[in-house]
């Protein structure tokens, strides 16, 4: 078959690979249909995620068809039409049966990192019974894909650590892919005010169209004023980080109000500054989390209800094959504007 | 002044009585500019609620201008623009400290029941600085009437007692204009499926207007057996009884499904079969409260950021004077195609 | 080997069976070294659960040995030292995910129900992974087969149903092995008030020795009355029902004070009369749960950290060969101040 | 009357000035009759908080005996014995109606440090319907003291906010007055492992007789390896800072586990480094908290029951008139083993 293969730092081809096998009894192996990239994956690219090794297959997302199962698999057969989960849990651990699979401990994050990924024209899944979901009939393949990953993040990690409330207010920093997808998802709680603040003005255009009712740019005017003049200089119920990087971190410290909380969901690659010295009386809570898409269920019935429309995050389509264009446009996103791509195989 | 005053069951008159003065430091009087009628009120009527003597003005519900205000009231001077609660909150008692308002034990519901209430041109607030609420500039009056006890009583004796949240099944047995309430603000959390129960097809009509993705006329069809088939057969996961009567409620017995919430709003005149043989094992919730008016400020709030349109509960327009007509209205609902009237004084 | 065998209402027999092996690869088959009996075993030779059929091996509590595993058992081995969960739970269904393993859709309740059971020296335990526990080192046996279903029992259903707080008050309806198990857990959260209600002064006084703070016996005085007195006539916050008829469930919903909670565990087998004509504006809630054993780590725990002392509700101790015997005496409970026996095989 | 008046940075006396008088219709006098000093004084007097101005009374916990009230105060009246909250709280602005009454808009942490505080013979205190408590008769007066502050921030911000749990594992860094506070008060929720870290054997050997089932000294032996050793290698489930110092904060981003909390509850003068790097991933929640004092009422009830032995955190007695000498006393707490003092009237 052939799959998107990592070779080092800066270096991937579409090459050809042995199509994979069952090796457990909870195995599957799934033709994939439908794939994407993350920004993940472009991290890995970099060479910022040295567990990643020469030879891997990458990706975590996707929608496929079961080609085969293990003895212990129950809940799925041959033929069925998946939803591949970037998280692989076993169901039976101390994490997951605290319902944190990111923490699973013989999955979490393994796909297209520690073992190989579903860029690919099959895929083996490890814990079939508890990583694949069901797809109802006639869904739309698309918008499932963004599914596997990005909405459970932005979802579990921004809106649901974030407490967003009906009336609450809450700030969205960065209109990235995942900033989006915490914009839309933060609409499942109908707050009052959505504020979302970039640089960029034709990603703030595009949140205002996903139901931001405030936008704030960043680099020509001052974040923390605007946002403080929206809330009655309450500050904001909620902050949701979703750059990774500390400068925007800080920024969430300056705009939660007493009793707010700031939930991240960036990937953060060096350590911030907690002020501590100012936020220690104002009653605030800070999470992180790495997704545990245990809301994938809830999430399939909402995209099925139509209370929440997937497909806005995809801008770009190609070939499976023509997956090498596809990560330079991804790569480009700014000047592409693109959000997420689909990978038809 | 000119006021609606009970003279007993089945008698009521619009006549003069004297306008309301400060009785108490922590006092408000408030003229009336807009008012509504309950169902409650026709229940007093009918002599249901015996606690309502001669003499009294009826009206738990409308906004206003204050006029006056007692020694101790920081939060509201003459001239402020007002909405009026229908529970009377002290803020200083057991029950009040722990949020709890509508068994407030200097207050509670008293208004057109143990004290003289809004159906008149003036109206004294006890306990002002906690029991009412500041208006916002360019409000529409009409849509904040919804506010001062119907909403409120959906939103938290409905929706927040029967946890309704994203993806999920919700049923509201009786489309009257407090299960209409619940079916709008049930839209805060974005359930996948919300069936609306009632016999009359009209009201039915309404409620997939007002967003029920499924209706059932249990006049006509076995009301069990529809649900159950809506909800692949497990049932929904909140029902939520907005009549009041043991047939209504059971039929939220029969349709919860394991782990679901049965959230009472119906005022009950008698008691229920609980069918603890079958139910003992289900894993259920049932809750009952009077409504504590303490999401006010929340929905006041989605007022103005139009993720509430409380407007659309609103059918007829009087003026307040002609209230005796729009009694009769609102006590021939179903003819008249009632929900709620306003009374503009 | 050797079991207690039901042979249809009123008939049981200590008899030879043949020793049960692997089914499913998820299958564990365990050596009883020490098992109880419940009062739901009571229930079933009184003919009471019809789905128990002639020939079925009864138990669903104990702690063994493994002796084999099948091919998809991860946790466990030849050799373990474990704690039998009386709920078999798949760990993959719509429930198990959701916690709720009483509902397993290919388990909960089944154990010594619709497949045999511990009371026998051998026993096969479904979907092992998910329903058997490891047991620490130098564990005491005895107490933790009341881990097996009392205490979880106690706790989920009472305790936490019940939302028992620091400071609270509760009541406890019924001491009986089972509301002795909620008295014993329920001082996980230091309420401020246990008030434990039966008609058997015996039983009360161990109450008071497990950390009741008032006794009432309910033949003597009216525990209504009693209740108020010690509660500042609020009622408690948290009436647990440890009985399982109407009486006891009444009384309940006659001692909850507004904002109360009545956490049902008793197993019932007629409707109850529930009286929402003054319940409905007493913003109660009402709970009903099949225990889903998901506190059985935390308990575990509990035990070793010597927080909970699960060894206090045995009373009698037995040859498993002489379970007959432990029968008549459990059967006889008042008579003989039984409260849980252990079976040593 | 005489009273600890402060006079600038490391200046303060015990001299004449004036009795206190109503000033507002909410007001209420207090004749002190026990007070302690808090480490927040000390903090004052090395001139921290500048806020306080030259002239100010100090102090902000005690109880006494109402001498009058204003003419809007409903639940006190002279001669009723009081309990004082070292937080003021008007009961009706946007903070006290969400129970955030360390933000209320008209008080929050005011006394001995915006207007006159405790260490005096009288007090005035603003709002005094919500922000003094009953004293149950016969209650000790030297444990209700531990009342006003310490303990109420021990577990609001300790332990509730750091969600302990039942069998759960928790750390306090810090065994000073505040940390042994959240000790006492976080076995209210019956946790299975508690470590308690400080370089004092001496305060490390209270703290075990306190109920600390774990100690480290963090200067002999390396804090997080013996952490870590005592939890399975997985961390603690709740952190709790309890000194102030970003050493101390970082210790607590080291031993936390995934899924657990860091609940701070020290007073901290400058920004701590927080490692997103790693802990991005890792499912934690970090909270900060000035007291609400929310709990005083549990409190209370949980001193009466006996289930908090507030008491032992009192290790020196001394008259009010003595107060410069307590002062060095608790001054040098390490050298003459102090916790916490009682001054009489």
């Amino acid at each position: 078959m052939k799959a998107l293969v990592y070779h080092g730092p800066h270096k991937k081809s579409w090459e050809e690979k042995p199509i994979p096998v069952i090796q457990k009894p909870s195995d599957a192996i799934v033709r994939i249909t439908k794939t994407t990239i993350c920004g993940t994956d472009l991290h890995i690219l970099k060479g910022d995620v040295p567990e990643v090794t020469d030879g891997r297959i990458l990706g975590h997302e996707g929608v496929g068809i079961v080609e085969s199962v293990g003895d212990s698999v129950n809940n799925f057969k041959k033929g069925d039409h998946v939803l591949i989960s970037c998280i692989t849990s076993c169901g039976k651990c101390y994490y997951c049966k605290q319902g944190m699979y990111s923490h699973c401990e013989d999955g979490g994050w393994i796909l297209g990192h520690l073992v190989d990924g579903t860029q690919a024209e099959f895929v083996r899944i490890p814990h079939a019974d508890t990583s694949l979901y069901h797809i109802p009939k006639e869904s739309d393949e698309d918008a499932l894909v963004m599914l596997s990953d990005i909405l459970p993040t932005g979802y579990e990690c921004g809106v649901l650590n974030g407490k967003i409330s009906p009336g609450s207010s809450v700030a969205i920093v960065g209109a990235g892919p995942i900033g989006l997808a915490a914009l839309l998802t933060a609409q499942f709680f109908a707050p009052g005010t959505i504020i979302m603040i970039d640089p960029d003005d034709n990603r703030l255009g595009v949140a205002r169209k996903f139901g931001a009712t405030d936008t704030v740019n960043n680099k020509k005017e001052d974040p923390v004023k605007s946002t403080l003049a929206i809330t009655e200089n309450r500050g904001v119920d909620t902050a949701i980080e979703a750059v990774g990087i500390p400068e925007t971190f800080e920024l969430c410290e300056s705009i939660v109000g007493p009793g707010g909380t700031i939930a991240n969901i960036g990937v953060h690659g060096k350590s911030v500054e907690l002020h501590l010295e100012t936020l220690w009386s104002k009653n605030i809570t800070i999470t992180t989390r790495l997704v545990d898409t245990v809301t994938t269920p809830l999430l399939l019935k909402s995209v099925q209800s139509k209370k929440l429309d997937s497909k806005k995050l995809i801008t770009h389509h190609f070939e499976l094959s023509d997956i090498m264009n596809a990560y330079d446009v991804f790569g480009n996103a700014a000047k592409e504007k693109a959000l997420k791509v689909i990978l038809k195989a």
